[in-house]
């Protein structure tokens, strides 16, 4: 397994062509945004290295028998999607996004899917995609997911829109050559390789569009261009969660990217795409049973915190209140783990959260985030949106004044208290905000798609069995 | 094990007190209310004796090795917490309440508490109360739950209410003499056992009202005035679900009603009232986490019957408003399903499910249930409340019109529509509708109660220390 | 004007064809649910000929120039429509329901549509409306709406199930022969008119089915298949407002039923039939904005009245909840006040609610009332649901124990607090109250129907074009 | 009445002592940050002075009787409030906050409580407010509200805190001295004059607390420690809102500022403190009746045209939160327009929204506003919070992958959906859009402040009455 050091390294010594605000960064790793981002990454592996974290971050690998860090494991067990769900929850306390959940949530939903094309299909992908797997976690890499992308109209298939869609242009005997871009793409600055998926179901005239694969994020024809809701120069005072710790997006084009045959993983078999599609959104949504609530605890964290400062912690409307956050964060979790309990072996050996519990967790979490938000702002009050700059706190002229009148409780320092409602609004009243309110609901796919799939994948059919048996009618 | 008959023939054997409308039930098993209740008790006799249901209807008692209904079961394990959360479920996929958790749950607290106190105070109920539970297994009876007292003036204490709030009233070598009354109490006159328990902390003046223990319920001085909200003449056409099975609720009263010590399981230590109160409504609200999914199961199905009978069931709010109802019900389970994997074993070896997720699961159901019965309403339209009586339908100036007029989509008869929202009426749009509802909200506790239990469990100190080393400010 | 005492007797010489039960009611205005139904439509005589009461009660004809009840009155202002408002509002606090509201509004939609028409199709409706019209105020005539027809496969249009939706089978010199059913229709047993209209749009092969007019409610080939809410014996101990107030819905049956044309107030004039209902509609849902506040005032005040007796009306979370209701009635008003305040002139000199503020306004109250309902029974507690019967009350074993165990704080005697819970049983666990609330969602259309007509009436591209000023886009 | 440029330069001639950043501006008004603040108030001036405008954004004083700007007036008239109300919301739908309402809404409620306190203790602010008024409409001055004190630790009282609440330290024959501090108060830099109002009821040992009066903002003694949301560096590709309009909150320091008597609308009344504060956030919460639905307007006017753009307006569920969007919008503007028409002369002549109304409107816009957002964020999608920086759309390496890959339907140009992503960026996904839903749930008082208010303005008991007589008790 790599440390944090190593990891940083090993970034230095790619070549990852990344465009962010109007230039070229010649050296992104050194960039203040790239690295609040590479930060959150090396954390995984710091923590990894933590010997009483090694039972939550480390697993046994099934296919070396070595102990590699869990961000390159495929679930051998209902435990072990416990430990992946407890495992993100922990790491998002310190990030609020652990970032790292998107590579490997791609790679088990590729163990599933190439075995599944290969039994049908009689290709080969699963030994590829296997031994491409044992490299991945001998070298303790970081993948991003490259999935959704750029749709254009919405209304039109892929193959309707051409060179829209990223698709293959050409097939070799080494390889093939693919063509379009990625929106909405997390982390691939510092990431090491790409795990490209098709991102959605596709018909017989979108073959070229069923395509999945893994390449260098250097490789030649990828372009990122990027934006960060971090901000550009790091003060801690000012941005006291964003400044160390934050994302990268980028839209990611693939401008005549050549992908040699044995990291292809799924070419053509058009069939299969929204399988793949719908299993990494399983697997996505699983992780979010565990991020959500950590970002649910540290809302909660913050609006008691404040309360307290305020002196208004065991006011009954605040505790009201402090009590719905708890719920927010635990039902989201308790569906998580439901949706390991419940999980289900698959053909591959690979373990697949319960679909159902999955969506259901994400669904909610998604459709609740704004109101906990709302909730923080409630108890907080106003000095969220309306506290000076962190200079006025030191500037002769004003620090006294804002050291007098910003205070609250008498055992509160003003300084304290400012530092409070500067993480609430680094977290809740900025850019960053927008982000995470936006990723709330959208990442891992929208409500509207997880209400979709929820009730796909519920049998209602005998659920209205249930309802004409109670009801004396003859059974349909 | 007794058999659904043999339960059913103790019954007649006994000599419950019984009022209803005025007047005394001289056998009260015979009367078609009681029946209705006493037949979903039958049920679970009658499931325990299915080999397909034996597992989880049954369990292996830890006092006796002997195989036991899981309904007098001591729960030694998360599994056996799982099992009968999904015991419950699948009961109550039959008759919506299953009534005899509340007994086995009250059975549970006591097996906790009495080992404690005993350990604290040098007392030996735990003993009396292992003795009393194997007798309960061997007999496989069936207790209920009398905790809620009338309250009178919820602002006073019980001791500033004299004689409201059950209590003992003399204590002699024999036992003890209790009096006060317990309300909103289930299936007393067709349980054999009422288990006896406080109902919410005591201070030491309210030693005396600290009293828990278990009587038959035929023991001369207690009476109970009962109502049900099934019909009175039942015919299934008009009320498919209710006119077989339904509760009884009474005000059981307890005038100078006497007690044996070896029944006898917590007299005048008023340190353990508030943790008994608290174990029972922990397993209690663990139960709701199996009831409450069957009951949206059931609305679900009665939603999706009525909206395919109708021909709508493509539309694409008709889909999303399913889908709530989904994610209604396996919410409320997920924390179920949380609560007995995270639950914990107690010095006593009784495992007790997670608090949090117990409350957070019962506290979500209760909150969520009229906005469930809103969506089967919108779903199923109008005819739920207006449709004729079930008499029209077979008289002949009105059959032929109602029949021809009140058919849905071809393919469905106008009686297996009328059927179906005869069914939705009977449980969303009449007295057990009213029953069902308030159940909702207050069975196991009101959501204020649950709200209160939930902050209070939670460790919300560690969150604002997680807020603190975001924030950058000093531990606390 | 009429007296109440007048329009009793005027029912008792009529000759409605109505069965409940199974059977026919040969003198229906003896009938206790019959008579519980009309004792509201007396209310509104009632109130009209008092003096305290005319401001509001009554208005002057733009015809007769008479003093009329506006119950009978065409809305000639934005003051007429808010008088309206506030006088259904007044109303329901008495019934909740006021039912006579239907036939008037029915009525303001037609004097608008035969205008309409007989401008484009050079018909002459709107005279024999208007003559219609000055007899039916001359008479103080009560007419109920028999609008929603039986619609068998809802994704079927009306010809394409012939004989299902009302049409017309028959033209001949002196009138129309129509057949067909309306489902959902209330108060037609003691209406003294049937005011029909179309319930959708329709196309050109719907002609026959693009039918408005008035009937008498007893003319023959009409028969009234009823059900009731009410108790069938009423005991105001039991039911302390239904079984004074009720109402009765029937299936009305139209078996060949002739009406003359100056009683025909549309004809085939299928291009007009969507506007009429939706004209329907809007004023229907403005009177919801006048009577669901109401609703909500008797509401809070039954969850007031009981947490003071409970003695917990200055809880914290009580006080909350209180508040929540107050909410919900004065949202809903609100909306209703819009509408009057925002009305418009139509060509035909009646004026109209503005449709969004009626629409929204319904649309509210139709997605709020079971949540009020939740706020009840979780201010009142679970005795709504759980009192043993009136009889019991009375009974010599029983009546003790409970007038001792079931009172509440000291000043407040059993009694009165068993009537507060028994008025919130009546309305929000009972048969009764499974009407109100489906009544809530669908009455005057369902909230999906709602949401369609405020999107098709809001000026959407309006705010598409503010945004595109706002980013910079040149206009569309 | 002044212009927009005379209104500028009259700024340039004041001496406002403004810190931000941790620097004095020495010309706050030729400041980046402070002209997007200006330029809101100088709409208010452009706007009046637009014929079609006149109607709504002027009025009559009732004392010159001259024409004067609607922001200086004091509401002679329902009308008048509802004349307020449409003039807020059309102001609004150019800058989302008009800021300027807060100075009149301030004057309103002086105008009341100066003729109050006349009556009861025989002073003379009436007068003296009256000459301050006539003066401020001729001048036609743009005032701020400071009213939010800094409150420490909120369980403590004004006078308990010494130094911290806004207070007089010193009284002589020309004046008063006052000292302390308001928080989150909105465009002092570029008011003319600052109105001072007490925060909240006082005791008699905070009688030094109760005082209010007008000042001109640059007095000296006073200093405003600002921030603001809007970007320093103003491009409005970037920001295409808040790089025009904006808003400045401010700590504003009053240390030893001297007011002369003629100025001082309050000292020492410590009774009509409560009652000033109530009245002027009745008047304010009327105003975001006006405000809030013009934001909510540009907010579906966002969602609609990211929808259309996307290609899917017509989808059923963009459909349905759309809708929903407008019945957030028009629920609020109804209980501005019923809080209007309902409102009530009061002893000064001053016309006063109707309390429960305007209260009721605010608190549903508060508990709103985030899930407004969540429903843009839905709709839009994730763009919103991941489109790369305004640079990539020009660097020539970046723009044609973006120009390609970034356009929706084929109609629309890549650049006009960037334009519009933009502007939905920086209204709900940015730092103004943390300042947006901040105020929102706390501008004009918390959810928690207007609940208390409702409940106490709302005749519960009368409702409480309506229950004991539909119960059929005694009157109490």
């Amino acid at each position: 397994m790599k440390t944090a050091t190593e990891y940083l390294e090993s970034l230095a010594r790619m070549k990852h062509r990344v465009f962010m605000g109007g230039r070229q960064l010649e050296r992104p790793w050194e960039d203040t945004q790239i690295r609040t981002g590479a930060a959150v990454i090396a954390l995984t592996y710091e923590l990894a290295g933590q010997p009483e974290m090694a039972e939550l971050m480390t697993a046994k690998s099934h296919l070396s028998g070595k102990q590699i860090n869990r961000f390159t494991h495929i679930h051998q067990s209902p435990d072990d999607l416990y430990r992946k769900l407890r495992m993100t929850r922990e790491c998002c306390r310190h990030t609020l996004c652990i970032q790292r959940c998107m590579g490997i949530d791609a790679l088990n939903a590729l163990s599933i899917v190439t075995h599944q094309v290969d039994q049908v299909a009689g290709t080969s992908y699963h030994r590829r995609f296997n031994e491409y797997l044992e490299h991945f976690q001998e070298e303790d890499l970081t993948g991003n997911a490259a999935m959704t992308d750029v749709k254009g109209d919405r209304s039109l298939r892929p193959h309707q829109q051409a060179d829209l869609y990223l698709h293959v242009v050409e097939r070799t005997d080494q390889g093939i050559v693919v063509r379009g871009a990625k929106a909405h793409n997390t982390n691939a600055p510092y990431a090491h390789e790409l795990i490209v998926l098709p991102t959605r179901e596709m018909t017989e005239a979108d073959a070229d569009y069923a395509v999945a694969f893994a390449t260098p994020a250097d490789a030649p024809g990828i372009t990122m261009i990027c934006r960060s809701a971090a901000p550009r120069e790091p003060r801690q005072g000012s941005r006291p969660l964003s400044s160390r710790y934050s994302t990268v997006e980028s839209v990611t084009v693939f401008d005549n990217v050549f992908v040699p045959w044995e990291r292809v993983f799924l070419c053509g078999e058009w069939q299969a795409a929204g399988y793949l599609a719908e299993l990494f959104a399983t697997y996505h949504r699983h992780s979010y049973c565990g991020c959500k609530p950590a970002i649910s605890e540290v809302l909660l964290g913050c609006a008691a915190l404040a309360a307290d400062y305020n002196g208004v912690e065991k006011a009954s409307h605040i505790r009201s209140k402090l009590t719905e956050l708890v719920v927010a964060a635990e039902m989201v979790h308790a569906c998580g783990i439901a949706a390991s309990v419940q999980g289900k072996a698959t053909p591959a050996g690979t373990w697949l959260p319960d679909t159902v519990y999955a969506n259901v967790g994400k669904y909610y979490s998604g459709t609740t985030l704004h109101h906990e938000y709302e909730l923080v702002h409630d108890i907080a009050g106003g000095l969220v949106a309306t506290m000076p700059p962190e200079q006025d706190f030191t500037a002769p002229e004003t620090a006294p004044y804002l050291e007098k009148y910003l205070r609250g409780r008498a055992e509160v320092s003003a300084a304290d208290r400012v530092r409070c409602f500067r993480l609430i609004e680094d977290i809740t009243a900025s850019a960053m905000a927008g982000l995470l309110l936006v990723a709330g609901v959208h990442g891992g796919g929208s409500p509207e798609a997880e209400k979709i799939t929820i009730l796909r994948q519920y049998d209602v059919a005998a659920r209205k069995e249930l309802a004409r048996r109670l009801a004396g009618i003859k059974p349909a």
